[in-house]
Formats: structure tokens, sequence, C-alpha cells
């Protein structure tokens, strides 16, 4: 199966998953749960869940199983989209091309539908019914892995610095790599290791994972940074230039557009050189890789 | 000893534990970690964390093992106020009788706090190091209940409802228990179903339990809804009145003064009838739910 193909199959089990496990709509109270499935379909690509799926394959395990863990992660990440998007913080009126949570439901259904957002996660990942086959000991080792990067160690802290720089002077490379490696790079590095875990990998597996979710992250962000400057408002579903507008902490901001390229493609070859111990089973992690770097949206 | 002093002593090991498993101020960032504990340490009486260690005492378990679980779900409550307080929800400038954690650290900070420390709680249940004595099956139970009270299925969902009921006309009984039950009642239910889990309690105390919480969380929010009227502000830590003022959905409002005061004993009395199998070792589950319907704030 071509990458492509690949990709699209995947984010169809895992929306179809969501449809199954998200609240619906009919169940009270409806304006919450409406605002927390608009959200979630609001057409994400699912890029955390997949590389879930993919690094479950990687160590041996059943990507089946893995597929309720995958969700939450995405409502963590949908949770964080309708956060950030506030007033109070991005303000943003549009995400992927569609009027963002607030703009549809009002300010208080969104903040309380990412909260709901990101609780369910927890509550997915602790469901008797939906974790059935994995042992609660892995399973809490997940919780445990997924809190520690989507709270204030990890991805709320990066968006604490990503806010608190915008707009400076003075913004310098260890700042961006703060902002990138937590806000973007822990979540993704989460869903690696998630998957690794509930694959049953061994701690040398789990080591090789770990890195390759850490240079992973990395490379998904700064080939955002450079998307933001080189693809055009359509191809990337917000406005194009909007990180420069806001004096947004960049990696071409600090390094400029050639060397954040260079910056992007040694992430991806360290992404690829902790997959060496791997055979074919990791090939999807890495055309994962080389795809993060190489897309246009 | 006093319940007034068992009080206190069980408060001041819960503000100590707190003290010791929540992010430090030198740590990264430190705004986030300043405007968590901020608001964790602006007053709070720590009803819900007590009432997890009296529940562990009664099903006959060390209420030593529950201090991470019973801090956890005070940060939820923390996280819940927080939100609540938000210009977007009731916008209210005083909390305890000290400014909420918006007026101090601005809404954006506020929002990004209330989220890290909903996730951080899910992160101190799953963490290996302070729960090392527990089973992981019971953990799992543990934030599987908690969860689902916390969410759009139990505190959010009531928080939704009160919300979206405000200042209207034609307000009855079953919203008034459904915003009760579920905004304040799910997340008293879970503190003692998750003391009883972690205390060892068999499926008949569980049931007892259960039944105390949900008989005592209605009582705790119609007592609440008394009080806005009868306390003055300086008892009740915010304006007296306030909830008249905005035509919150109370038991007051739908059954008059004096129906909600039977009401409140009335949900003590079951609260006490469900403890009638157990001994002296629920004695302060019993001095809680008398409490909790005679105090002045």
């Amino acid at each position: 199966m071509e990458l492509k193909e690949y990709l699209q199959t995947e984010a169809a089990r895992i929306d179809a998953a969501l449809d199954l496990f998200l609240p619906q709509e009919t169940e009270l109270p409806h304006s919450i749960h409406r605002a927390m499935r608009y959200s979630v379909f609001a057409g994400g690509k699912r890029v955390r869940p997949i590389l879930m799926l993919a690094a479950c394959m990687a160590v041996g395990g059943e990507s089946e199983r893995v597929i309720p863990a995958a969700c939450a992660m995405e409502m963590i990440h949908t949770y964080s989209l309708i956060h950030d998007d506030l007033p109070a913080m991005d303000n943003d009126d549009f995400r992927r091309g569609n009027p963002t949570c607030h703009k549809v439901f009002g300010e208080a259904i969104a903040i309380l539908a990412g909260d709901a957002l990101l609780t369910e996660a927890f509550r997915l990942l602790s469901s008797p019914a939906r974790t059935a086959g994995s042992a609660p000991a892995g399973l809490l080792a997940v919780i445990q892995e997924i809190a520690t990067c989507a709270g204030s160690y990890g991805m709320v802290g990066g968006q604490v610095v990503d806010m608190e720089s915008e707009g400076g002077h003075d913004i310098d490379l260890p700042t961006v790599q703060y902002i990138h490696t937590h806000k973007t790079g822990a979540l993704i590095k989460a869903a690696v290791v998630a998957g690794a875990l509930l694959g049953g990998a061994d701690t040398v597996q789990l080591a090789a994972i770990t890195r390759y979710g850490e240079a992973a992250g990395l490379a998904f962000q700064i080939a955002d940074d450079i998307l933001d400057i080189e693809g055009t408002t359509e191809e990337i579903g917000k406005d194009a230039g909007s990180d420069v507008a806001r004096g947004k902490a960049t990696y071409p901001l600090v390094l400029g557009l050639a060397a954040a390229r260079v910056e992007a493609r040694a992430m991806m070859d360290e992404a690829l050189r902790a997959l060496e111990l791997f055979g074919a089973e990791a090939d999807r992690l890495r055309e994962i890789a080389r795809f993060i770097v190489q897309r246009k949206s």
C-alpha cells in the first residue's frame, strides 16, 4: 500500500473509532457533545493516532489494541487546539478552513468542550470495556506518559512559553527549541511511546522509539514553521504567514529559512537512525518521518 | 478529636501533600506553576479530599495510601473553579475572598493553569512513585470513576446546564436536580467512591458509600444555595446573594427556602442511612454529613 493510501486508511479507522467512543449528540447536555464532536471531526489528519498505531506495529504489537489510546491522544490534541484558538489565547476564527469552536458555540462552551475532551481522553484510557486486552500496569504507564507530556511539563508548558515569547525581539534558539519540543514534540513523543508500550516493547525498543518520537516531533514542528512561510493559505487551511505576522518564535525566525530546512532534514535523519534496530515492521514509521518534512499541508 | 479539629488536621495533611506533589514555582515555566499553586492554596476547605480519606477509613483502609488521589481530586476541583470564574463563564473577580486566577495572572494563563491542573491530577493518579502501594487495577478503576464524574457526563455537564439555565424563567426541579447532582454532586461521589476503592471496599460497602456520596453531594449543594441567601459576604467569601442576582438555578428558587431546608435535611438523613451497615469506623463520614448542612461557610 502506498503511504498516501495507508494514511487515509488508518485515519478512517481512527475516525470510525472516535465516532463510536465520543459521546453522541443525542446524549445530554447536547450542546457540549455537539461542540466536542464538531472540533474532533473538523478535518484533522490524525497524525498522532497514526504514529501510535505505527509504533505499536514496529515493536510487533497488534495495532487494534491501540485504537482507544490513539483516539484519546486525538481528543487531547483537539482540546489543545480549541483552547489555543480562544480569544484570550491566539484568537483564531478559522482552523483547517472551518470556523473555530468558540466562533460556532461561544467561548464558554468552547472552554468546557476542551475541558471535557481532555477528561474524556483519560476516561477512555481507563475504560474497562475499551481496554480489556491490555494489562492494567501497562495502561497506567501509558496514562502516566500521556499526562506528563500533555501537562505543564509538556504541551501546556510549551504553549505558555510560546505565548510569552510572542512579539518578543530577543528570541533565541534554546527558547524556540523549548517551545517546539514541548508544545508539539511532547505529544508526538507520547503517541509513539504509548504505542510501543501497548505493543509490548522491551526496554531497548522503547528507548529507540522514544528517540524516534523526539526527533520526528521536532522535525514536524520545524516543517510546520516552514510551511507557514512557503505554503498557500489554501494548502495549510489557515492564514499563510500568520506566524511571522504575530512574531511567533519559529526556526526560520531564529535560523533563517535555509538553515531551518537543513535542521528539519537533520531531525528526520535522526529519527530514521533511531529505527536502525528494527526491520521492515518499522517501515511505516520511516515513511511517516520522511513525509513529515516533505508534506505541503 | 472534635470534628473541627479533625477537619483542620486532615486539611493540613492534604495541604502538605499538595505542596509536595504540585510543580514548584522554581520549575519552568514559572508563570503557570505560580498560577496553579496560587489557586490551589487560595483557601479551600479540602472537603473532597477529606471525604475521600474518611471513606477509606470507613471501609477499613489506611488513609495514608489515599493521599495522592485525594490531592488529585482537589486539583480537579481547583481547575473547575478557575475555569468557572473566567470572564466567558461566571466572570468572578473574587473567590474565597481572594482575587481570582485570571485577575492575577491574566485570562490565558488562567485557562492553561486549569488545563494543567486537570492533567496533573491524572499524572498523579498514575504516578508509579506516588501510588506504589496500590494495585494497578484499583488505580485504573479510580481513574475511570474520577474521569467519568469530572467530564461531560458529570461535573462539566452540570456546569453546561447551569450556564444555559442562568436567568431562565422556567427552571424546574428536575433541571436543578440535574445541575446539582452533576456540577457538585458528581465529584463528591467520586471522592468517596475512590476512597472506598483504594481502601479495599467489597461490593456491598462500595454500594453503600456510593449512596452516601450521592446524598451527601446533593445535601452539600442545597446547603450552598441556602448559604448564598442567608450567609454574609464575609462568611462565605464571595458576594452573598450572587446566585439570586444572576438568576441561578437553585433549590430555594424552585422550592422556596423552607422546603429547600427540609430537602437538605432529608438528603443528610439519606446519607446517614446509607452508612447503617458500618460501625464507628464511619463516624467521621456521619459527622461530615451533618456538618455539610449545618455549616455557616
